[in-house]
């Protein structure tokens, strides 16, 4: 298959939905609404709502029944960067390649907007429609796992430590409390979301979250990689930012050639476990390999 | 019935609840966890919550079915506090007595124990047992409810405008879109929460979701007229704040006397709204009248 059409045509179907959930609209705090839309389409690459999607199709369900969950996913991630580009946080100006949303619309409406978008993930979620294969238990369901991911015991929670073990010595078991919460736990979810959503049954639930978990840990993995190799112009944000802040990343835990051989092992692992569906899977080797071979 | 007896009751059920569903916990994460509790057992006085509770008693329901959703808006309340209380928003040193959450924790992490509860909210209104009158429809309903009162369409819509507003000239009409957002809208959607939990007709959820419009309003007026004429000792926080700020206020846009009149006329309106109902809505009775006369 050629995944970069894939993705492509994905990408549009999530951006279009985007747009018909979080419209322009004449409110007097229209200031949060546009600041809400000016990090959501700033250029994502739709990972995680292309992955509930495939998630949801690898599962036997239908694609278009899981676009709000996916949506929602989208919106916690950005939610998740507007925050952590913050100055308390880890003070960007630029985040793909424009300025970031404080150096914009000031600290905040920017703070507000991260907040609206994480709320409105939740209201969208709630709006899927328990059609087809798609029950509202299984609308519940998601709605834990992804708050689960999202909160305290993931995505927050290795957002703290991460923030607060800059500059210090990290072991190998913390940088991977960090990474598993602070990126894998959402990418985790997002596939398995769409694998509930699909109708899947606990063995094919089981194994996409394992496909999950590798792709996640590799995708941090890479990224760690990327801000010591990558080029500025291609990302869109400067590069070098971890060594600068002493972040605990997997290159400078392991050295770079450990690192990168742990992704590929991730990617394995994660290839393994799909090992179970037939073509309907594709999508998900595809992206497991694009992951560690992508430049931004 | 003793309105203050039945308070102290339903809040130390809260109380266990929350102490249930947010324990201490051992993770490298424990800071963010410290500072959502800290928070959480600031001696809040549960006001969403039992109006949840009530609302579902008053609709026919049980009040223990509908304690996740309502210690759910307790941890939402509690997050808007924190990042309210954030230098880049009001600027405040003490909330209920005590130094707010980035005095204690810092702002990185006041930010996240913020997010934190935000989202562990929507998690565990998830976790509701969907047993006897509570449905999962109802329950998806609910989260649906609450996310369009606590986000952009409401409370965080309402801060949004409430912060630009500062120290200009604001119309009756935008204090109005203020207020009902900001405080208004998660109040009612607390009371109307309970009664959709708690099995009520449609004319029974309009009759609570009118009564809790007009407290929400009441609710509101009262807390700027406490600004202006309560004690600080008894407050636990400084006042004039809102003065000094030039923030929009029913008292500095109608006046004194008025601002008065309107909250007592909402509160009119909110007891007409629930004529409907037999004893059993007694408490919602009681609450409506004690939040103007409340001291802090």
């Amino acid at each position: 298959m050629d995944l970069k059409k894939y993705l492509q045509e994905k990408r549009a179907v999530v951006d279009e939905a985007l747009e018909a959930f979080l419209p322009e609209a004449e409110s007097p705090a229209v200031d949060v609404i546009k600041a809400m839309r000016y990090s959501l389409f700033a250029g994502g690459k739709r990972l995680r709502p292309i992955l509930c999607m495939a998630g949801a199709d690898t599962a036997g369900g239908e694609e278009r029944a899981v676009l709000p969950v996916a949506c929602a996913l989208e919106l916690i991630h950005t939610y998740s960067l507007i925050h952590d580009d913050l100055p308390v946080m880890d003070d960007d100006d630029l985040r793909r390649g424009k300025p970031t949303s404080h150096k914009v619309f000031g600290e905040a409406v920017a703070l507000l907007a991260g907040d609206g978008l994480l709320t409105e993930a939740f209201r969208l979620m709630s709006a899927t429609e328990p059609v087809g294969r798609v029950t509202p238990q299984a609308i519940i369901r998601v709605m834990g796992l992804i708050g689960d991911a999202a909160g305290y015991r993931g995505m927050v929670g290795g957002q703290v430590v991460d923030i607060q073990s800059e500059g210090t010595r990290v072991s190998p078991e913390l940088v991977r409390f960090i990474h598993t919460r602070k990126t894998g736990a959402l990418i985790t979810a997002s596939v398995t979301s769409g694998a509930i959503l699909g109708g899947g049954d606990p063995d094919q639930v089981a194994a996409i979250t394992a496909y999950g978990e590798g792709i996640g840990l590799a995708f941090q993995i890479s990224d760690d990689i990327l801000d010591i190799e990558g080029d500025s112009a291609t990302m869109g944000k400067g590069v070098g930012g971890d060594t600068q802040r002493g972040k605990a990343t997997y290159p400078s835990v392991h050295g770079l050639p450990k690192a990168r051989e742990m992704a590929l092992e991730a990617v394995d692992g994660a290839l393994e476990a799909i090992k179970i569906f037939d073509d309907r899977a594709d999508p998900l080797r595809h992206i497991a390999k694009y992951i560690i071979e992508r430049k931004k």
